[in-house]
């Protein structure tokens, strides 16, 4: 396994990411790549991308590949515990798509049966006698060079470790923007090359650019959290059903948006 | 629902649980108590405990206990996020029976792959303007008297909330003594009225003292935490194995315990 | 210079004290009280004390020991800074003595301008990688047997680290009793014999219980912080000032007895 | 008096600082330069700087504004405390100059005595209840424009937050050059024009840009803290002594290059 250098563990818990440079060599690219050999199991029209579920169980290489030493290895540098695989997912896109902005550490939410809560524990960053403990870490593997055109990963600065709720601006909210379009002063993007690793916490609040150059662009992601975590799936049961496990939805960008279509 | 008072919730904050007096009527004691009326699951000869598992799955009476408004709501109110019921068990032991201290929030733990870490992410408390997110609560209903004497409920003051790590003392270590019969001078103990209902926050060093008095001590527990947790169960699986769910297994006093036994 | 052991810095994190058992030998608790040898500086009526200020300054035998190695050498236990010595004075009590409650991490005060605050920042401490950091330790040397009628050092369990205001009972708030003699569920106390010392973490919400036994009760107390905190004195100044040093008054037990006494 | 607004308040809490666009109006301006009048106290020949101390006691416009209610309003927002000006100062600098790059949320620090510490306590930002508490918060107005060319202000993203500590690269160690020339990644630079103010939390590992532009820059500084500190010295003080107050010195990029120099 391998783990992450001391400047690499630096960055993650400044920024609430790292990009890793050349974290798949071209054989790791070709086995990530395995999962275009099928059908994707959906298409989001709104955002222009095609997503492939749990490729990993399908394509033997891609499954090596994210239960494997080099991924692992980076994951449990950042959460310090017994760890379990929560999702994976490849997705393709193209001209014009984008990622709504999601999470911020001090989201206000209201959930279910009127719960609001400022924090979501399933996204979360701890640090104790020189550890890092994170619960749900991301890896995103580039697949293709995504340029600063090319509707690369952005974020905004330092909301990884919010106090303050996010002032969403009400451009956003109306949905006469998007946030990574909004020119708000705190965000930040970064270009990557195929092959290029982002490792993030997901505590971070962000998404992608839109994309406004040709071709495809494509990546395969894993999660990983504590052993004790459930998979990622979106928590749907019942009004007094209190077995059933999820994860609750944020209520973040794509709310407004949802809203704003009277949908949601 | 019934939330706890500004009061009981400021009890939990600093000491890390909570007595609920009286929270069972007679007729909630009843239905607590029909655990009793099937066999045991296991009978665990060095601590003197009778456990049942998951009564609530077989006891129609538990389940509406543990699944309804009283005791999801004083959970609810400490964990602020959509929640699951994690594990139910019920209890009886007699005279001689204890258990081992356990927990205590920087525990420096030797887990599975070499990994070492002075946190356990599943038993934690954050806190955020003017809520508590607690991970894992467990509601323990006393159903009988348990006096000084019954194997009360101990605890280490404050440290559910430690930065360092617990110095446990050697002659517990070398199995020549029980925590809680060590004269420890931050050792507290919690005697409970049948109908009371300690609400504890697993982050807490705690356990139960030696019963010396005669007759059954009966107990019904009922834990909860966010959503997206798994049930309650131990982590087994095999080297390389990464999605198999379950809880990393502490090294407390049970431990040393074992180790002195030349087993574990 | 002696630093405090494992178990004490364990205690005093957990806790917010540390009482360390005869830690004045005999000369030196002779040269903690050659205070006496003078006048005191004021007699509080209100609550039976007369108090010594600054008597480091007028006996060298006093100086000594609190700018020598086994005082500054606790202090520096648990601030881990360059530090100074920030107040030192003597007490002296008889039948009927008793100290108001005060501090708490999270009172929530109005100061000076309309300030709102829930955290007083010269009362705190921090924590990082293996060492405690606090701003306000008070070393506590007790010159004679203070027993549980004696006027102990009494506390509310686990306020040093609270996340939520105190609910101080309405009969306090009404001056109809002192919360030491309220029977606060997490009210405790500290014996002590003479020669004790309990190192302090000024967070915590403390006081002394009324003495109802005879013969003066005498203590020696000496303040620490980091080198960048100014000597202990009351914040006063003219509106507009913003140059004059000194501690902002907190809003405690005696801001309601001045209150209900229509005065403050 | 003035308070900062929430998106302002984000972005100081995210980024520990946030840059006030066009905060001096022109009296404003000119009063600021108004110490301008006299000759510098110091010329630092090392950095290019020219450095005027506490211009507040000579200059009654420069003491006006940094007593005022609009410097004041806007280092309350973030104090949350009765607060004290601990120094002003002001700065002129021609090309060439640079400010070597301090602080950082973990310094590993030796100080007098042997002291270890990765904490500086002067130097801090807790949060509470939707409140900010700074310890030491710095304005600086810049008096004239200052480009990316200009020795803009420059820091390392989210280091203000840092838990772990800052790998400091080897060639600023050795001197070989600046960590403002480095190319580390996570530098970001300031420009502002004038009249701008930025409002920086001092636990930020900031510093400034080399000027490779012609004509002089110009800066008015002044830090708040809460009233209890003491104001900004440098600690010096004989071994035994512990009743002088002072800040004691961070062992930061500025050590490496006098350790370079040998002295230091």
């Amino acid at each position: 396994m391998t783990a992450l250098t001391p400047d690499e563990l630096y960055a993650y818990d400044c920024q609430g990411y790292v990009r890793l440079d050349g974290f798949l060599d071209a054989p790791a690219l070709a086995s990530a790549r395995s999962f275009l050999e099928t059908a994707p199991d959906a298409h989001l029209p709104d955002t222009g991308l095609r997503r492939w579920e749990a490729p990993h169980r399908r394509h033997e290489a891609v499954r090596a590949l994210v239960t494997g030493p080099a991924f692992t290895g980076a994951a449990l540098s950042v959460i310090n515990q017994p760890l379990r695989l929560l999702e994976c997912y490849g997705h393709e896109s193209s001209r014009g798509a984008f990622l709504y902005m999601h999470n911020g550490q001090t989201l206000d939410q209201l959930w279910e049966g009127g719960i609001r809560a400022s924090r979501h524990l399933a996204y979360r960053c701890d640090y104790h006698d020189g550890r890092l403990y994170t619960t749900y870490v991301k890896l995103i593997a580039y697949l293709t060079d995504v340029g600063p055109d090319g509707g690369p990963f952005c974020y905004i600065e330092g909301s990884h470790k919010a106090q303050l709720p996010f002032p969403w601006p009400d451009a956003v909210r109306q949905r006469r923007t998007l946030l990574s379009q909004s020119g708000h002063p705190m965000l930040r993007t970064v270009p990557v090359r195929a092959g290029d690793v982002i490792v993030l916490n997901e505590a971070l609040l962000h998404g992608a650019s839109v994309r406004v150059s040709d071709g495809p662009r494509v990546l395969l992601a894993a999660s990983y959290g504590p052993s004790f975590m459930t998979d990622w799936r979106r928590l749907e049961r019942e009004p007094g059903d209190v077995e059933t496990a999820g994860y609750a939805d944020l209520d973040d960008e794509v709310s407004f948006h949802e809203e704003a279509d009277g949908h949601g």
